[in-house]
């Protein structure tokens, strides 16, 4: 299998960097190929904007959305844009390797999705019209796709669950997992998770590294958070979830499938990528780290 | 009072740069002082690094944490960076001006928390040490000023509510509003947000500049969201919300006190800047665009 690694932190010999390394390592000794992304190393443009695009369709304001349409179709995006979204449709799983700054990615790894995905490629994808509201949330182009998030957070855990002060860690990386991974079709696996990460002894790093390299090893067996597909049938016209759908619960937790639940119909894949062809169950997903 | 508005989209004449003008326009002659950070045009560094210091103390491995506290307390960080912090700490209130781009910020806005909210400035602050885990959620340095984020959204209002596809834009922006604002202290008013914002007509945009003026008159005196602090007592010792609060919640709605429940003990700040004194009571703060 193909593996690209996003890795976003700006010290090479940070314990990103040692958690990156050590999944090339890992994969590759699996018989993965893997390519890696290292995006302060490569000085990648953090910032959208209209150099992003060889010719400008807009002649009084400029619209991203709308240059992006364009030059996703003509190709005519910036060459480094081009460069990542090829390696994206040649990967078959996605890691992306960065420290929590302030609840969310870095800015330069913010910047990295607000370019690589194209109108066409990642969004405007599939038909919007009527009551259909296009190829996302379990469809689109990067569909058969894993996705993985490896982070890395200075607080402690307790401090992580849904009544710890910082509010629960699913909840706070839902706008990535879900918004932007599960939204153009990836299917996203619980992440793995660091806490503590500024304080690790050299006997605690051996931890993070030995269940590191289990969760790498089961890259592709590994069940992905059960999030509902739009287009499976449990979400109405309005892309509301139907009454029916998650009973005794509230919150971003609606928007996975429930014990007991039957799985939606979301449509099988079948290309050269790898999927499995079923929706996960229901899993103890909460258990991120263990 | 001091207002600054914090701006960031790349095009000065889209529906974000006229919402940022009218703020300007209406603050203005209310007789407020304003001032503008347009990040787009005065090419503001997304990316955190280690050219955002003067000098770097370390030698071997960089880390942003390290320096940022170094170089803000010897006042050796980069202008940039601290023009912005000076605009903050001038401010009674802040507006973040900007389109929800992936379910978050731009990232040259994330790169401007990165880098403006220095180690002992927006964290780090206060006693760390046993069960006291510092002055933030609700303290902090950013206490008494008052923050608000007016965004633009390309979706339906129907996709963002609690059970619409999106998730609920209340736990979209809790990273942003919970995690970034009321972390170092600001008090976080009701967000005003506009939908299918790229199909405004003009008439529509009337509406919208009415209901957005209405907002800005009432910046000083609105009830902010009454998101429970860290060391008014609703917290343990674990920063884990104890059992006799949130009854009947779940998910990051914990996090806001409850209708009934007791107001929490977040101290009253006494400076020189606006504050009510108060803790905010309970208010039907879900009709966000009301």
């Amino acid at each position: 299998m193909n593996v690209l690694i996003v890795f976003a932190h700006p010290e090479s010999k940070s314990l990103n960097g040692s958690l990156k390394a050590l999944a090339v390592s890992v994969l590759s000794q699996q018989g993965h190929t893997v390519q890696v992304s290292a995006l302060y190393q490569m000085n990648w443009k953090a910032i959208a904007d209209e150099r992003d695009f060889q010719y400008l369709q807009g002649t009084e304001r400029f619209s991203y959305v709308r240059e992006s349409k364009q030059a996703f179709t003509d190709h005519t995006q910036s060459p480094d844009i081009e460069a990542e979204q090829a390696k994206l449709l040649w990967a078959d799983a996605v890691i992306f390797q960065f420290p929590m700054w302030w609840f969310s990615m870095p800015a330069i790894l913010k910047g990295w999705f607000e370019r690589v995905y194209a109108y066409g490629l990642a969004y405007g994808v599939g038909q919007h019209e009527g009551t259909r509201w296009g190829d996302r949330y379990g469809e689109g182009k990067f569909m058969g796709r894993r996705a993985m998030l490896s982070i890395t957070v200075g607080g402690r855990l307790p401090h992580y669950t849904e009544r710890g002060v910082n509010g629960a860690m699913e909840d706070l990386l839902f706008p990535i997992q879900h918004g932007m991974l599960w939204y153009p079709g990836m299917d996203v696996l619980p992440p793995f998770v660091v806490y503590q990460a500024d304080r690790l002894t050299p006997e605690q790093y051996d931890v993070v590294a030995h269940d590191y390299q289990q969760r790498l090893e089961h890259l592709f067996d590994k069940s992905p958070i059960p999030y509902r597909s739009q287009n499976g049938g449990h979400y109405d016209e309005q892309q509301v979830l139907k009454p029916e759908f998650g009973a005794n619960q509230s919150g971003l937790r609606l928007h996975l499938l429930q014990s007991g639940e039957a799985a939606d119909n979301r449509p099988v894949l079948i290309s050269q990528h790898f999927y499995s062809g079923k929706r996960a169950g229901y899993e103890n997903w909460n258990c991120w780290n263990g």
